[in-house]
């Protein structure tokens, strides 16, 4: 664990002020800090500093990011770009661990200090999608933490053997169980339910499920979610990523919804998917409910939009949900970092004295104009160690 | 008019050929063209070659862009906004010439060949705005050609005098006449509807409407300007900007009145505006309509979003339009550059013999990855002459 001296930075926009880093952790916050001997020392120059931006929904492994642009004239349908994207990955040249160094180094270059990323398993590719994954999770220790998602991209009780190779990769190092439209995929909700519950029990894990169904098949299988979080005590331990039927124009009908999402503290995962209907950012909040924010997939073979930054996905959400205000434009990087935390219960976050030393400088005047600006980030602090300056990490993306 | 030889371009992304230009026309297009005497060569580096991109819905005198950032935490009502807006803009500093030069420039250095500006005229600044973009225009000759709307921002029955000045306005190098929301803004909309028609018929002018009310209103709205449309002849000759009408999820009704809108041979402008119901783009485009595309307000008292640049809005039109293909991203290029064109009714617009050699080279591997890059764009071209080279242009901005 490293030592630092920052000076002139203005944590989350206030006054410039200098920060001392010991063993990691942020030991001094105060004007004019001086530094102790043998202690490295960076000027901020007076760039706002803010912890560790944090993408908690994405997949690290199958983006192209890199590669020769891949042309896609292929149907825009869910079940074909699942099979498709199985079928040719390899093919492509969509190698799990070049593609995630690639993608996880782009995200810390621009200032994130943690990843929640789904990886596909599925009875095609068994584990080997998360071996190229975990490669990477340990290459880039100190550089970036990586949270990994055991997820059943194809299906579960479509794909026989999936829900052995889930259990397995629970017990090899994926900390978090996936899931996905239990209806629109699966086409069997209580069986794919039933049984991601049972294997969650049985490994004691967070559940972390993708839900694209909209409108009243989504609201139909949040209840089916409700009362088996209810039934197995899960609360706080269940997350939806996407959650599109929360965006319905039933204002009454999506407060109950969410009237029981916040008593289940369950967590909202959100892209802003700006051609979907999506929960709005504050209403969630104001009820209580943790939302983090990801940038799901960034130019894979399902479409061509993404960055790896969370900053551009900070500004994705706020076109989205009509935030104009700078106060509302805070509240997108808030759900960029904190709310990731939230999500991801990571401890020690934040930019405070006893906190991890991990943050960002960003450049701007205000933290409205950094996020509006996606703002240059010339330094990239992780447990005390600078690992980016200017955009460019201190491990080369392969 | 300047002369110009282009080597090693791929005009629409096609095979790499040199491109002529004479007098500001494009001569000739083909391989291993020689330089006449007394030519300027240019490298094109196997860039794509693509038309002047057309902003043509934007509002040149009311940006911030350059200038500090402006903190807004007011409310987000349309009214409010309007009214802060004209009351304060002056002692904000939003200078109107000033910023539509940073404005237009800022297009201009990326790749735009022309604008449909709309600017406020209204009894407290009377025609002093549009004095102040007419400077703007008149100064960028050679390198961006703008069109001016007279825009009845703060209404026009509800605020008295003002159709005295849109007359003025029209008879003093306003181009197209603009309206405003006759139901939500004026709360009278046959009188607004009237005036305005009544005013284009003594210009022979053309119209373009900012049209936000939503649902049933703008229908309703639509509907009021259909019948005017038919009884004065105007088919052809009249715009509707937003359209957020046509965004409702009712299939049928939005094709009733898309059936009309091309029957009259009215054009739709859109912005993609991420938190609205906007019209789609495809369904547009399959019925016929002329369908253009623009920033609207960038970083102004209204809302911080926006960049002048037209790639960065194809971008938001194409998350918001669903587009993930390589097929309708290049319909998302097409709409802010010929689609633009079609709407103004550009003579000479495009990229073949005997266009206007207004052009931009864009990097990128093809079309498509050009836009979601927001690419590069080494070389702009306006009328045969170089304007601008790798986001700088050759008129620097005050
Ligand atoms: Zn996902
Ligand atoms: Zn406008």
């Amino acid at each position: 664990m490293s030592d630092l001296l920052l000076k002139n930075v203005r944590p989350f926009g206030e006054a410039p002020t200098d920060v001392l880093v010991r063993d990691g952790v942020i030991a001094e916050i105060g004007q004019n800090l001086s530094a102790p001997m043998n202690i490295t020392t960076e000027d901020g120059g007076n760039a706002i500093l803010w912890p560790g931006l944090i993408d908690s929904h994405t997949h690290l492994d199958k983006t192209t990011w890199g590669m020769d642009w891949h042309e896609n004239n292929r149907d825009a349908v869910l079940r074909s770009r699942i099979d498709f994207e199985r079928d040719n990955r390899l093919a492509i040249g969509i190698d799990p661990h070049r593609q995630s160094m690639r993608h996880a180094i782009g995200l810390a270059a621009h200032g994130a200090s943690h990843i929640r990323s789904h990886v596909d398993i599925d009875p095609v590719h068994e584990l080997r999608l998360v071996e190229g994954v975990q490669e990477t999770r340990q290459k880039l220790r100190g550089i970036i933490d990586i949270q990994l998602v055991a997820f059943p991209q194809s299906g579960v009780m479509v794909m026989p053997g999936t829900i052995e190779l889930l259990d397995e990769a629970l017990s090899n190092g994926c900390e978090v169980l996936g899931g996905i439209d239990p209806c629109g995929i699966d086409r069997d909700p209580k069986g794919q339910l039933d049984a991601l519950f049972a294997l969650a029990d049985r490994h004691g894990c967070d559940v972390d499920i993708h839900l694209h169904e909209p409108g009243d098949l989504g609201a139909f299988t949040m209840e089916l979610i409700f009362e088996r979080v209810r039934a197995h005590g899960m609360n706080g331990k269940f997350a939806i990523s996407h959650a599109f039927a929360l965006g319905i124009n039933d204002h009454l009908r999506v407060g109950s919804l969410i009237d029981q999402i916040a008593e289940l503290d369950i967590a909202i995962l959100t892209t802003g998917a700006p051609s979907a209907t999506v929960p709005s950012v504050k209403r969630l909040v104001a009820a209580g409910v943790r939302v983090g924010a990801g940038c799901d997939g960034i130019r894979d073979t399902w479409g061509p939009w993404g960055q790896p930054d969370m900053i551009h996905r900070a500004t994705v959400i706020g076109m989205k949900n009509g935030f104009r205000s700078d106060d509302d434009l805070r509240l997108a990087l808030e759900i960029v970092s904190q709310g990731g935390a939230d999500v991801m219960r990571l401890e020690g976050y934040g930019a405070a004295i006893g906190c991890k030393a991990d943050f960002t400088l960003l450049d701007g005047q205000t933290v409205a104009h950094s996020v509006v600006n996606r703002a240059a980030r010339p330094l990239v602090v992780k447990g005390g160690k600078v690992v980016a300056r200017h955009g460019t990490c201190i491990v080369e993306a392969p």
